[in-house]
């Protein structure tokens, strides 16, 4: 599938190394966590969100409450969403050369809600899936008013850039000789042993979906 | 010290027991983890960028290349930056009631350039130290160009808010008679083993502010 060359505003200007805007690697970046930045604005205002996100081939979606201000705003308008990934902090031998290795995606677009209740209940099906593949199906069925108090958002992914930093420091040639450890400190996310709510029916079994749970 | 009511921005409107504007609590959560996102507008396009901040009393810094047009296009107009943890995802026996345990802290403000070279090699003195206690007086100094190439900006926190979730599902009442396994999946930031630079100096020993890191 032939890519349209990136508009203006997500063409990266500097570190072009590290830019993309092929789609398989903005969707890995956006599939491998759940947790994205919405910005918007509002009177004038910018705000930043922090949300769960997840995509179907080339849309992103993102949900909420009805009653979210957030979510209100943003029907229509444009919005910027970011996912980004902390993978080390990079020290250098210099201030200036430390940095982050990381893999971000920052995405560009019009908001438009998902009228339809049965695309919605679709798309949140999807959603959960995504996370916990077969839990749906285990699950008390939503209520048509817990459709109804659900606002789910979606735009296409056709205005998008990932960055993405890896390996070790890059310092002045210059600096190589100085007798200063430099080097990366990687960070990634863990998953702890899963807590059962103390409510849960005696000897109801912990699903695979629960232990085989990953992010990042 | 008295802490002046929250604007009508930053105030809560749903969920009011998940706000807080208490500044130890925005502190903390500010204090946790170096890694925030940068809203703004440009053009009358919301950006959201990734970025490291540090924290000096009551005002949030931040830093970039001055070539960034991120940089450039939010000194003297209205910024958001949000700082957001995830502590785990909570499932709960109906869709609707699956939800994320979080620390999150929304700042509203207007931010300003850090102009005076003195006071910009202080603040970044700061940042490094706040991560890495006695790193900066081990690396190769600043030189003037390297403060030049560096913009810092800051705003006081002073519009600011902070939600937070922790604990178990909420499920409706009569859905716990439920046979569906419910629970938290604790997350965290995991810290690995520091990866030396291959270009380190045969026999330099790697500083207790790299084994002591932590974040989240």
């Amino acid at each position: 599938m032939a890519v349209p060359p990136p508009s203006d505003r997500v063409r990266l200007r500097r570190y072009h190394e590290r830019g993309a805007h092929d789609p398989s690697v903005l969707h890995a970046i956006i599939d491998a966590i759940p947790l994205c930045s919405v910005g918007y604005v509002f009177d004038g205002q910018p705000y930043v969100t922090p949300t769960l996100h997840w995509r179907e081939g080339d849309h992103i979606y993102w949900h909420g409450s009805s009653a979210s201000r957030m979510l209100r705003a943003v029907e229509d308008t444009p919005v910027c969403l970011t996912v980004s990934i902390t993978d080390g902090i990079v020290l250098a031998r210099a201030g200036f050369h430390h940095s982050i290795n990381y893999r971000s995606v920052m995405m560009l677009g019009t908001a438009r809600k998902v009228d339809d209740a049965e695309e919605k209940e679709s798309r949140l099906r999807t959603f959960v899936e995504s996370m916990f593949p077969g839990r749906w199906d285990l699950l008390r069925p939503p209520t048509g008013q817990e459709i109804k108090a659900t606002t789910v958002m979606t735009m296409p992914i056709d205005e998008a850039s990932a960055k993405i930093r890896q390996g070790p420091p890059g310092d002045d040639e210059e600096d190589y000789e100085l007798p200063i450890w430099a080097g990366v400190i990687p960070v990634r996310t863990q998953i702890l042993d899963p807590v059962p709510d103390p409510r849960n029916i005696e000897g109801v079994p912990m699903p695979d979906h629960v232990t085989r749970f990953r992010m990042g």
